[in-house]
C-alpha cells in the first residue's frame, strides 16, 4: 500500500460516494473526503491568485487559528456560483464540524465551474464520510479528489521523529504563480504556525509553483498543510531539515501531477542553469515549459533546439544567444550556435524515455531553476474539446 | 486578381524559386521575393522583441534613412546562425542593391531555425527575382514568403489620393507583444519618416499586436512599411485619416494570419469591454485568447463560459466576478453568475460559424480591446509534432 496523508499520526480520513458530478457517471470511486485531526491543530495554506476565486477558497481564506481538518469534494468546483456558493461552502465546513463534534474545517472543491453544488447529496456524503472516519487509508483519500486524473497521487516521508504525508489532484488547468490544484499535506511534527506557514511557502515555490500543464490557472487551487503536533518539535534550528523533507514530499506530488497532465505521454524537466538571478532562471524555464511548440516537439520526439532557444529569448529576461548552451539528455545541441550532433541519437533518447532532461546553461551567472512540464498531444485536445459534452 | 503590395504605385515585385528549404520539397511556389521602389523612400519598421533575434532582423535594425525595398526568403529563418548568418543577411541585401542598381535593401527571412542559408541558391534566386522585377503581381509576392501558411495573405485599400497595399505570412509561432511575423506594406502616400513610424506603431498595436495563435514569439518577426511618395501628401492634419486606412489594411492581414493559424478551424474575436483601462482590457483579452482550455472548447463548440471567466481572472488585472457579463454570439451566458440560456442554441451558433464572437463586459469602466485567436485542434498538434521530421 502506498502511504499518504492518512498515515500521518493524528490524522483520520473518511470518504464517501455522493454522486456529486452532474453527469452522474459512476466511476467506482468516492467523491467526498474528510480529513480530520484528533485535536485542533495549526495549519498553513496557499491559495490561487486568480482574481476569480471559487467559493470554498473564499471561505477557507477567512479561517484563522486552529482547525480540525479539511472537507473536500470532487466533480463540482463550486466556482462562479455567487452567494449560494458561499453559503454552500460554509455549510460543508459547519456540517463536518457538527457531525465530527470537532473544531473548524477548511473546505475545498474541484470539478466543473459554474454549477451549484447538489447539496442534498453533499450532505449525505459528508455524513457517510464522517461515519467512515479512520477507514480510508493509503491512496483512498487521493481517489476521492480525482477529476480528470488517471491515477491517485500520494507521497509520504518518514523523517527523524516525524512523518510528512500528502495527497494531490490535478491534471489540467495547471499553471503556477499561484498555489496550484488541490494538495492536502499533514505532518505530526510540531511547529509554530508562523514557521509552518514559512515552510509551506518556501517548499511551494520549488514544487507546485514550478510546474505547468497548460498555462491555465484554476479558480480552486489550494495547498493545505496540517501539523498534528504528536511528533517531534521543530524550531528554528530544525527548520532547514524540515523544509527539505517537506519539499521532497511536495515535489513528489507535483511531479505526479505533471506526469498525469491531460493527454501527456512524457514529462520534461526544464533545468535552466548559469542564470544571473533566480528570477531569470525561473522565467526562462517557465517560458520554455509553456511553449506549445516545445511541447509538441516533445510529443514528436523531435530534438528541435531552435524552438527551445526561441522560447528562452521570448521570456525577454536578457538571455544572450551567443552564450547559451543547450543539452537534451546530456547531448550538447547548441553552444552559441548549432553544434555537430547526431539527431537520430537524441531523437532515440527522447523516444525511449518517459522523462526528458532539457538543460539550458545561460552562462551569465550561478543561479538555477527547474520547471516541470509535459508534452502537448492529440489527447489533450480530445479531453478538453470533449469535456462536458 | 487580389491586389497586394505590388499594386501600390512606385512598387515593383519579383519572385523566384531557389529551392532554399532544406527538405527540397518542390511546392510549385517561389521562395524568394524582392520588393523594390523606383526611388529610395522612407520606411518604418517594427521588430520582434524576442531576446534571440534572427540575423536578418539584426541587419535590418541597423538600416537608417531611405531604402529601395526589401529582399526576403522563406524556407530558412537564418536564426541562431551566428556570424555566418549575419554575413549572409548582409550579402542578401547588398547583392540585391548591386543587381538592381538601387539603394539599400531591408532583409527578412522565415522558416526553420538554426540552419545556415544555402547561399549559392539564394544568390541565384535573388538574380532571377531581380530579373523578373515588375512581373509578380497580386498574390504572387505573398506566395513567396509562405511557410506553413495554407493561403497567401494580401490586403489593399484605395484611399483618396493614395493606396495602401500589403502582404503577410504567418501561421504558427504567433504571439504578440512584438512586431509579429512578416508583413510588408507599402503606400504611395507621401509622409515624413517620423509620421510614418508613428502611424505604423499605432496601427500595429491594434492589428498584429492583437492576435495570437499559440503564444510562441518568433525570432524573425517584422513589419515593414514603405512610402513611395508618388501619391498625396499626408501631414499632421491628414494623419488620423491615414492611420485609419492603414489599420484597415493591417487588421485585414492580421485576421488572415489567425484564420490560417496552424490547424485552426475557427477564429474567435475576443472583445473585452467596460474595462477601467485599455491595458486591463488588453491583458484580460490576451489571457482568454491564449488559454488552451478556451481554445479547445472553441474547437469542441462547447460554450464553456467557466473557462473564459477563469481565464479572465487568471490575468490578475482586477476583474470582479460579480460584475462580469459574458456573451457568446450575442447570447448572454453569465451575469455575475450563470444565467438561464439554452446551451444547445449557443453550441449550434458555435458550430455554424467560422468566426465566433466572445464579448466580456467587465462593467468597471469604458475602455475596450479586441483580440483575435483561433481554436486549438488535433491538426495543430499534428503539424507541430511532425514538422521537420
Amino acid at each position: 500500500m502506498k502511504k499518504g496523508i492518512a498515515e500521518v499520526p493524528g490524522i483520520e480520513c473518511g470518504v464517501a460516494f455522493g454522486g456529486i458530478k452532474k453527469t452522474e457517471k459512476k466511476l467506482n470511486r468516492p467523491d467526498l473526503l474528510v480529513v480530520a485531526t484528533k485535536e485542533p491543530c495549526p495549519f498553513a495554506a496557499v491559495y490561487t491568485t486568480n482574481d476569480v476565486k471559487a467559493a470554498p477558497i473564499k471561505v477557507s481564506m477567512e479561517v484563522k487559528g486552529k482547525v480540525s481538518g479539511i472537507v473536500a469534494n470532487s466533480g463540482n468546483a463550486n466556482a462562479c456560483t455567487g452567494e449560494r456558493g458561499i453559503a454552500d461552502a460554509i455549510e460543508m465546513a459547519k456540517l463536518t464540524s457538527q457531525l465530527t463534534g470537532r473544531g473548524r474545517f477548511l473546505v475545498a472543491s474541484t470539478g466543473v465551474i459554474g454549477e451549484p453544488l447538489p447539496m442534498e447529496r453533499v450532505r449525505k456524503a459528508i455524513a457517510e464520510a464522517v461515519k467512515n472516519l479512520g477507514k480510508a487509508k493509503g491512496e483512498e483519500p487521493a481517489r476521492a479528489i480525482m477529476t480528470t486524473d488517471t491515477f491517485p497521487k500520494t507521497a509520504f516521508k518518514e523523517a527523524e521523529g516525524y512523518a510528512i504525508g500528502g495527497i494531490a489532484k490535478g491534471a489540467g488547468m495547471i499553471d503556477p504563480a499561484m498555489a496550484t490544484m488541490l494538495a492536502f499535506i499533514a505532518t505530526d511534527a510540531k511547529l509554530e504556525p508562523e514557521l509552518l506557514e514559512e515552510a509551506l511557502k518556501e517548499a511551494n515555490e520549488e514544487s507546485f509553483n514550478a510546474i505547468t500543464v497548460d498555462g491555465d490557472m484554476s479558480t480552486n487551487d489550494c495547498v493545505f498543510l496540517l501539523s498534528t503536533g504528536l511528533g517531534r518539535e521543530i524550531g528554528r534550528n530544525e527548520y532547514g531539515e524540515f523544509v527539505e523533507n517537506l519539499k521532497e514530499v511536495m515535489k513528489n506530488l507535483a511531479y505526479q501531477i505533471v506526469k498525469d497532465g491531460e493527454g501527456a505521454t512524457k514529462v520534461a524537466r526544464i533545468k535552466v542553469i548559469g542564470a544571473k538571478t533566480r528570477e531569470q532562471a525561473r522565467e526562462v524555464a517557465r517560458k520554455i515549459a509553456l511553449s506549445p511548440l516545445v511541447k509538441t516537439a516533445l510529443f514528436g520526439c523531435d530534438p528541435n533546439w531552435g524552438r527551445i532557444v526561441a522560447a528562452a529569448g521570448a521570456a525577454r529576461m536578457g538571455v544572450i544567444e551567443e552564450k547559451m548552451e543547450l543539452k537534451i539528455g546530456g547531448y550538447l545541441l547548441f553552444k552559441g550556435g548549432k553544434v555537430d550532433y547526431r539527431e537520430e541519437e537524441v531523437a532515440k533518447y527522447m523516444k525511449e524515455n518517459d522523462e526528458v532532461e532539457i538543460e539550458l546553461n545561460l552562462n551569465l551567472g550561478k543561479e538555477s531553476f527547474t520547471y516541470l512540464t509535459c508534452d502537448l498531444t492529440y489527447d489533450y485536445v480530445r479531453i478538453n474539446a470533449e469535456y462536458r459534452t
